[in-house]
């Protein structure tokens, strides 16, 4: 058997530790031959595939990135595109199915080839943690703790000069890293796509956390929706979420904290950095196995499949569940959470 | 209310955030009054309690260790321990109850002392994560990632030397942050308690790795009981699990790796650097929750029970489920990791 | 003796670590009195003081910070500011000098006043490695630590996607910082205030690392000035060092540079978190020796003075000698660097 | 010019730094053609070149360890050992020079082959620190970081069962890490190999820690020589430090603190993981600067010479200088930290 293996969408600590799962179970226990694919569902159409041997999976239990390369290719559009067309150049190259490991529009684009006769299994790929069907997605941990060292530091910066400080992190879509680094730094307020809030309501709670005699410690996903300041930001021009257009949302808190609160304010913006580097021994330990079992999977002709976290056990799951609607915060766990603003 | 806290038992990276979460959820959302409990159990039968308000777990969630304090003093022990003259205590305080934060000792009193009319909940604590009813105890997380960066640590010097590395981890009884740290830190031995290998199995994976051009790295826990070696340790007297009476098992393996196989050999005992220090984000979030249902659960009066994480949430099971059976390594996740030694 | 011991300007990682030393070497060595002033200079024109005892530093070496507070305030200013007050202020509290930990606004206010007759020692503070008379400050190695963290991050995301990354680094006048990070994490391309380089020049670096197959990353100084880019900027506000007046030059650069060699780029602006959180052990080291040597100072009546760090010596140097002209980057350790390049 | 490199000894974060700023720098400026020596002396001296590129250096500032491989080989022992078969080596591979990155036994051998003809440059490389003529020498940061997390680690539990805590560390003749180590995570007591103390004194500094209600923190390099335990230690064997040849010296004081103070007291011994990993960024700094200087000395044919920091500078030194007597921990450096014991 010969298996084509892909990473797609933006990078995530664990997708080296996922290809070394699946090559190193893969060519040990079941003798598959495998190929890297180039670059996401470019290389599936282009035909850019690479052998891939336990030699070249070395060591990447510990590597951040991609050693294939990602890009955000729709395998349906251009020339080469679309089910046919795939299904010619996989069968050219001798490939029975591919591995693709990536978020939703990599898994809705897998559902779609799977359809249409394509072999493909999933692995879930969301830094966010924005789907269904998995408790946790590798590179999740890593980002939560990247984004909780970071404001550790600001809090030390905070309570020197008694400022606020506001952190913005990654989730355009919904605010798990937020909650979870806000949970853990001990964050004053947790602004997140979920539960839109005022500006008043913001202020309230830093004024809050600054009667007591504190530092406010502010977290806010990028994707957090800002009640409240429509008319502010008027002359600014306003995009779909109600964003002004320039800067993120934690460059538009932090001077309007500091406006209407008085406390010198400070916004920060973690980027990219959540994203890159050595992943966490939990995104490493769950990004291994589910390359095992992926292995295990594509063995098992389990295609149309994607393999995935449940308490402690990796199980298979159709497509279909993890697609549709986002694994957003629910409201109970934002409440939760609330109890500690004080 | 007034609720007295207790931590006993060894320290583990999280047992502040638990206070701090149940302080805060309590105080805030129930106006609860808290008394800190100095030394576990010791401060119970001593009657030992201090104040325990908002203000003294400000920033502990990313704090190491117990403000608590704590020991391993069994509450039925000595002339002031049992029931009766714990009720007394209690009352004479006006202590309505008592959240114990511990491992299966801890646990097992808890439940005994709940049996004999006394409120307590409990809150487990492991860092082996050896406790059935919860898929994860706080600690270990963290655990993990020490002993990962140690071994990542070890492996460049084992490659610049092409030597054999042994890293002796934590786990008298079950094998988890072996088995964790070796998955993540790409072991190509993983020896557990739960199961036990002979000299020659061990050697054979070692010499397996070396002859693929690596430098073989091994992660042992303290508990591994290591078979075929009873005639050379006979001279060194054995203890209840076979091993040597001298140094840990890492320092009893690595000479004899060295001497079956040729490959120079070091081992390194990771000790107590593994349990202390500043929780890993995972842990903190853990940690917190299961503070705050803690607090819950005190205005449920759901005394004889103790919080747990399930999946993602967090609920409540019995003491009796948590205790008789410790949390082992089941053999087919043993497997799923052999699948890495190649 | 009754010693008065402030921290002025920005927050770095070792104030708390220089104040630990002094108070540890003053009070058991030589017997003097401490007393803490809050918020700089602030607390010394407020009589703002509080007692500053061997319990209050203990265990301060590794926490970030400043507990004393920090202000920007000019002692010279206000009704209560001046030398006159001031030495009333001080000698109704019996205090019978300051040791004044900050950069050069506040050596150069210290300067003045010991001119004007206060007893001040000063110990240099600033991130950015700016002051002469000192060979490193602590927390610049912190933060250099920290940059390279997040450039070794930046790195696995460029990789993966084959994009160009730019990290915008701390240094408003100086590039220490960006020249130690981006020689540590590799940089292919570093642009300090000391050195103005053209788009154009920027751009051919980028594309020889492109053309090597690299990922090209670039580290900026804050106080970076590009120049050839006049035009480009003159629409949206020029400042005083030609940088549009919207977002740092980091956020300038990327779009620039992506669209001039069509590389795909991503900004990333550190911020705030390079000069929080717990020192590394370079900067406790330096921190608490100047510490210690401040106590001798004092004891010595060396008004007048700093301590300074020169090889592996802690001396004292004249305010003066650390004042006036910044410390730069040599052309040469430029030079030296840009071998890098390639 | 054709220029062979070796890495010599244990190996030491940074040794791959080094290696990518003599090639950068070499084949980029002075075109030089470099070969890579495997396994120190021993790839001398059985002639084991490798091409050694650009391309083979990519990204080794951050990786620990060293790609060349390392030994404990003598250049003058063997059958092809000694100066006049190492110039025929090196005459048939057409190797003008060697760049030897080693510590005092492998100066000393580069000095001897100096002497003999051979063109050999060096690089100071001792984790230790304890070669005089460079300030710092590259990997001690990066241990002293490491054992300072590890110190940090051990007082939380420490702190929590008020137990005195042992940290044995690196440092078989000179105590830097001990010393930087003990300052920077606020030591009770540090002992190194310059300064033998009696068990009496150890105990005295941990009652005193202890009387100030402080959990002990002990550090103590494994080359220390304790006093006044002659008889007790005359049952289990002495070696030549006169210290018993069973474990490590933190192992041997820690039950002997905890017999005479009464304190419960646990050792860990860091070990190798002291010497592995990824490098901070002092040490990336100063080996690249080593390295890009090394490249310099090629071109200015300054055999017989090592490259060094002085202050902030890179400098050149003969051999002799760096050999001889070791850079051990002045008294007066002791007594500085002293005062922190209070």
């Amino acid at each position: 058997m010969k298996i084509g293996i892909l990473t797609s969408g933006g990078d995530c600590p664990g997708l080296n530790a996922v290809i070394r799962g699946v090559v190193l179970k893969g060519t040990t226990n079941y003798n598959i031959e495998f190929v890297g694919i180039r670059d996401g569902w470019r290389g599936v159409v282009d035909g850019d595939f690479f052998p891939l041997t336990r030699h070249e999976v070395k060591g990447l239990s510990k590597v951040g990135g991609t050693i294939l390369g990602t890009s955000r290719t729709n395998p349906y559009e251009g020339p080469r595109g679309g089910a046919e067309n795939i299904a010619k150049t996989l069968y050219g190259h001798r490939i029975d199915g591919i591995i693709a490991i990536g978020g939703e529009g990599t898994l809705a684009a897998a559902d779609r080839l799977s359809n249409d006769g394509i072999n493909v299994l999933g692995v879930p790929k969301t830094i966010d943690n924005d789907l269904r069907a998995t408790d946790y997605s590798f590179g999740f941990d890593t980002a939560v703790n990247i984004a909780t060292d970071a404001m550790d530091r600001l809090r030390t910066t905070g309570d020197s000069h008694q400022r606020c400080m506001v952190a913005e992190v990654m989730g355009r879509h919904v605010g798990w890293i937020a909650l979870h680094a806000g949970i853990a730094a001990g964050a004053h307020v947790i602004c997140i796509p979920e539960v839109p809030m005022s500006i008043d309501e913001v202020c309230e709670l830093v004024n809050k956390a600054h009667s007591r005699g504190r530092a406010p410690l502010v977290v806010v996903s990028e994707g957090f929706k800002l009640t409240g300041m429509e008319e502010a930001f008027s002359d600014k021009g306003l995009d779909a979420f109600n964003r002004p257009r320039l800067g993120g949302i934690g460059e538009v808190l932090a001077p309007e904290i500091e406006r209407r609160t008085g406390i010198e304010t400070r916004a920060t913006v973690l980027g990219h950095i959540q994203r890159g580097g050595s992943p966490s021994a939990f995104d490493r330990v769950l990004a291994t196995r589910l390359g095992l079992h992926a292995a295990d999977a594509v063995v098992d002709g389990a295609w149309g499949q994607m393999v995935a976290l449940r308490g402690t056990d990796i199980v298979r799951v159709p497509f279909a569940e993890a697609l549709g609607e986002l694994n957003t915060v629910p409201q109970y766990r934002f409440e939760e959470a609330a109890a500690l603003f004080g």
